[in-house]
């Protein structure tokens, strides 16, 4: 593990500027005038692709400007070297021709009181690009952007001193999108049967013999969103609240901004390797989007499905021809337009993939009659796909939702879970993958959307529907022979602040008219007694994963310290998931109770802003459960990056040798053939300029406050 | 690890009953009328010292009278065998005298509804208790309680299969009362620097090598207190809430419960192990008293420090003579009632200590003066000890506290912190304990008392205390030369449901007038930006462990979803700790904001019973860290009685081959050389029947629901 001493120099550089830069900042990761992406403090996987951004920053008003020059600096330098050795311009060092001089400007808010006074501060901007380099060699390295005649801005960064060795030949990485380790505690206790303290059955996750936390913080924000932590998971660098696969830069294309190789590119590209893509949510959604996309902007929904089909076009990068299965939601990124698909560059996306040789399916029948040795798109609702409550226990709600995957406007009635999707992609994925190995993720996403609605009961349903699916897929994989050469994790990518505090007596709850005598409700203690979700009716123990009951006169006193104004009878909201918060003026962004919510509670005043509808992504570090060959690499507390480096490392991903003997020493037909570089330093190919074709979309979640993130 | 396997007999007994029994019970684990105490499901150490209780139950009235006699069968019988083989009298097995029949009755309520018409449920009762027996051979036993002409309640014992070996000398167990995985979180953001998104330094328990989860529930209701989980850890025996070592009964006695000895007993006996206590608490409170006490009643103060001396005298119980050090608050059980003291049989326990052989220090001062060749009880403040943040941050709340230890109503000024206490204590053990090695248990207590208040900054203040005590200890553990002689365990016995879900700007809120325009003061996502506590000024990196400024700018958007009424502003409370909310008419039991509490800040409404006046526990799993030989006994999920097995088996105090092979295997001048069973079983000795005379004393904090629990 790397020590944690740094140079006085750093430590300096890094304090400077950060008494306004702490929440509303100029640029994140920029607390100076000289921006160098990636960033200072980064950390590398030996032979991992990435872009680098340099951006001179000229404020031309608000607390920054000095009263000098408002034209940012063209002449600036950037050199590279180990640390202790000596530093070479990058474009000598990489083999590429100088890049060219961008220009931009952008404004941003330095406070709260400048966003209500409206007085932006703007700057502009003078950038560099160098696309698709790669360093090798282990070890520190100094990055230094030198400009305004001389000021310098200095990056650590450390390429992972990681052996080559291959340890497992399967990655199947599982993600419950915001779950914590209070949920699955409270998951545990609506399904699983104790009898004086003891629990009859357990969960999946507890019988993983390696367990780990993850921090979860980002790049400049200590709350991340789903797709800066994606990022993280995947590439092994913490990005920004709303990037895929980049590190943000200002500039205003969501395109242009500094790529970081995943671990499903890295994998393919190494050892030919096969990926697996699935997730209950939109497939355009930022937990499968960041195995392929590279965005400043999760919103960009279009280009993110033709990025699992076709990767980055718009630069050099990667070689990339797809994955084995892609299973979930958003049918609309993938429907003709005439059929009423919101696409990229208004293509058919099932005409696409069937073009490039998959299979299509859009429902569970043709899913499980589906032969296992085709590549398989599987697309099997519009929008996020029917959580397992609705699927399984209150169907009426599947009606009326006009989400078939064809966006024909009917329902789409013969949905398969996540626990479906995920054994027949492992199905795919063995008959496939020979010996190259493959990886799957499989994402568990409303256990997060639900949770931002504060509806506990779909939220710890598709928990355990996860945690169903894990053990079914343990089960596959020693059906199917495997299990030995799969390492199967399950972790999240964030949390929300959730915890369970006691029961409530519904009946008595209900019955009660006035809002403090409700709280009477609440027993804490030795008053919250057992649970009521296991104890009723002819539990079959250790063959049920799920609730017997999910409407017991006791449930559970649960919820957030985050919320928005809403009322509570702690009782599963049988038609459909919850609305806690509305507006009463239209467009207002200001957020009331919802009156027809719960209607027999009490009323919780929020704590979030007003213009919140829904609940918020918490700071808890989240568990990492680990199974199988190089387990034990995932046991203590890490950050989310170390997550990519063990999994990278457990799978043979390092390239400390340089790309040659990379190459020459993997023998498994390596997708990186177009290596021209030699020593330790790539020789990469510099991008395609100019080509913004993505231009035109325009960000899509940027200021729409009311809804916090997407998850 | 044991099979859930469950007979068909024992789920149909565990369900009879339950739907009334749910929250509101007649006696915790028994949903039915006869009573084993241990009841089914639990688990033993080999050789473990316990009590067994039999109750049977007559209702007098309420849903379960049936309208027979309300005199309970006296003629019950109790048998126990292996499974599979014959099983005999009770009585007969262990040796002892069949005891005779005791009776009494109690009442409850069934539901809230019955409590609000006040219509108790009366029960008769008939009993017996069999005293200090014990099992040895491992294995699965059937105990049958037979009564009313037939009817059985059955309960399969675990006697688990753990080796004799002594895999560790020491043992050194942290226990952060109440603290979570998210308060761990939360504190290294506010004293851990980060630069983009790296960490400079990291918390000690951070650098464990093994983590694992415990479940905190306890045997008859989900959420516990610390006297309860402190049973579980210390016993490897959940029991109910406010109990300490012993299983709850019905009588109205707190000392007649059957006992279960702690594994400082255990140690103690088995290997003349020796034993410290560190807390910041009072010394009689739960966590440090469950290591000695026996009793129903947490507040039975005087009597715990009894047990501390004296260990158990009511009944024949363990060998006990005292810890080596007794380090903690709570001097008014120990002071002289001349002076004030309210002391168990109205002794002076700093005299009974004295006389014993202590040496007593009631100063930080004379603490590091004393000298470590010697036993010491350490008394430093009366009630629980001031905490980090008032000791270091904002010394004038030290004023006019009347705390002095001598109780002679002056102020305590010289007080050591949780790592003065916990080095000394190390120092001692290592000095008096030889080859017989150590267990010391060290707790940050204010963790939990600061959480309930809702006084985060104080609560993180100790929680980033406890992690210096622990960096302190593996650095002093290093200077003696026992590093590599000691498993370090740092862990938690309950949760608060906390979480942290942005900033807040604490200038901008001060200044809206409007509790909803305050809310806007909160950053989520992105605009949570980055830590302000440790951003400023000349934080020295990698040497403090505490932030530099506790009264940033930018603060935590932080708290629970279980509150009573109150007002946030999200500032430190500089005056001392905060009083949420508050009675408007004395006595009242109905708890409003304090209008004197954090005044600049907005309303947040309570989601606990108005009669509450401070927050709760919660469900979530608490994390282990592990660190020295037999670390890899903790790795993933288990349950809190888990804890102890492992504990157990890592000092070697498992007896599978029976008390005489125990004993003689040991060598160590084991303290139960009175043993005089033979083969598997214990023939003890009958209880001293009739000595009751902690009677007089009335349980403390029965009813008393604004405060919750103590902690």
């Amino acid at each position: 593990m790397r020590s944690f001493t740094v140079s006085a120099a750093v430590a300096a550089a890094g304090l400077a500027s950060f008494t306004t830069g702490q929440t509303f900042q100029r640029l994140e990761s920029c607390p100076t005038l000289g921006c160098v992406l990636p960033p200072d403090q980064q950390d590398f996987l030996a032979g991992q692709y990435f872009d680098i951004r340099l951006e001179v920053h000229a404020p031309v008003n608000g607390s920054e400007y000095t009263g000098g020059s408002t034209t940012p600096d063209e002449d600036f330098t950037f050199t590279i070297g180990k640390v202790g050795e000596e530093a070479v311009p990058a474009a000598e060092l990489f083999g590429l021709e100088e890049p060219e001089i961008e220009s931009w400007s952008f404004s941003w808010y330095e406070d709260l009181f400048a966003l209500d006074a409206d007085k932006p501060s703007l700057v502009n901007v003078a950038a560099k690009a160098y696309r698709r380099v790669a360093l090798y060699e282990p070890g520190e390295y100094l990055a230094t952007l030198t400009y305004n005649n001389g000021t310098k801005t200095e990056a650590y960064w450390l390429v992972r001193d990681i052996e080559e060795v291959r340890k497992t030949k399967n990655v199947l990485l599982f993600i419950g999108d915001g779950m914590t380790t209070n949920m699955i505690t409270a998951a545990r206790l609506i399904a699983h049967k104790q009898i004086n303290g003891r629990y009859q059955s357990l969960m999946q996750m507890d019988q993983f013999p390696v367990l780990g936390h993850q921090m979860t913080h980002s790049l400049g924000s200590f709350i991340t969103d789903s797709a800066n932590s994606a990022t993280a998971l995947y590439t092994g660098h913490k990005s920004s609240v709303n990037a895929l696969g980049v590190y943000g830069d200002s500039s205003p294309d969501p395109f242009d901004d500094p790529k970081i190789e995943s671990i499903a590119e890295i994998f393919h590209r190494v050892w030919g390797g096969h990926i697996g893509i699935v997730s209950t949510a939109y497939m355009a959604d930022a937990t499968p989007a960041a195995l392929t996309a590279h965005t400043r902007d999760r919103g960009e929904y279009g280009a993110v499905v033709d990025s699992f089909l076709n990767g980055i076009v718009n630069y050099t990068w990667t070689s990339w021809d797809g994955p084995e299965v892609l299973f979930g939601g958003g049918a609309e990124q993938f429907c003709s337009p005439e059929d009423g698909g919101e696409t990229y560059m208004d293509l058919d996306y099932y005409q696409e993939f069937t073009e490039a040789g998959y299979t299509v399916v859009t429902n569970n029948t043709a899913l499980q009659a589906a032969s296992s040795d085709d590549r398989l798109l599987g697309i099997f609702s519009t929008g996020t796909m029917p959580v397992w409550l609705d699927r399984n226990v209150y169907l009426d709600n599947l009606i009326d939702q006009e989400n078939n995957p064809t966006c024909d406007g009917s329902d789409a009635t013969d949905i398969p879970g996540l626990r479906e999707m995920t054994v027949k992609a492992i199905e795919v994925l063995e008959n496939r993958s020979g010996d190259e190995g493959w990886f799957i993720m499989s994402e568990a996403a409303s256990v997060d959307k639900q949770m931002h609605a504060l509806d506990y009961d779909r939220a710890l349903g598709d928990l355990l529907e996860l945690d169903d699916t894990v053990k079914a897929s343990v089960a596959k994989l020693n059906e199917l022979g495997s299990f030995e050469d799969t390492l199967i994790i399950v972790t999240a990518d964030h949390g929300h602040g959730f915890d369970v505090w006691g029961n409530v007596d519904t009946r008595y709850l209900n019955e009660q008219d006035d809002d403090r005598q409700k709280r009477k409700a609440v027993g804490t203690y030795e008053r919250s007694g057992q649970s009521g979700y296991v104890n009723t009716g002819s539990l079959v123990f250790g063959d049920s994963n799920f609730p017997s009951n999910w409407d017991p006169r006791y449930t559970l006193a649960q919820g957030f310290g985050a919320n928005p104004d809403h009322r509570e009878n702690y009782q599963v909201h049988k038609n459909g998931s919850r609305t806690p918060a509305v507006e009463l003026e239209e467009d207002s962004e200001n957020y009331y109770v919802n009156p027809e919510d719960s209607e027999s509670g009490f009323v919780v005043n929020g704590t979030l802003p007003t213009s919140f509808a829904q609940g918020v992504h918490s700071l808890t570090d989240v568990p990492v459960f680990a199974m199988g060959p190089c387990q034990e690499a995932f046991g203590g507390v890490y950050n989310s990056i170390d997550v990519f480096y063990k999994m990278a490392g457990c799978l043979g991903l390092s390239r400390p040798s340089g790309p040659e003997n990379g190459d020459d020493t993997t023998g498994k037909g390596g997708k990186g053939g177009h290596y021209s570089g030699k020593g330790n330093w790539n020789k990469g190919h510099q991008g395609v300029k100019g080509y913004h074709q993505y231009n035109e979309h325009s960000p899509r979640y940027e200021g729409k406050g009311h809804w916090g993130h997407e998850d």
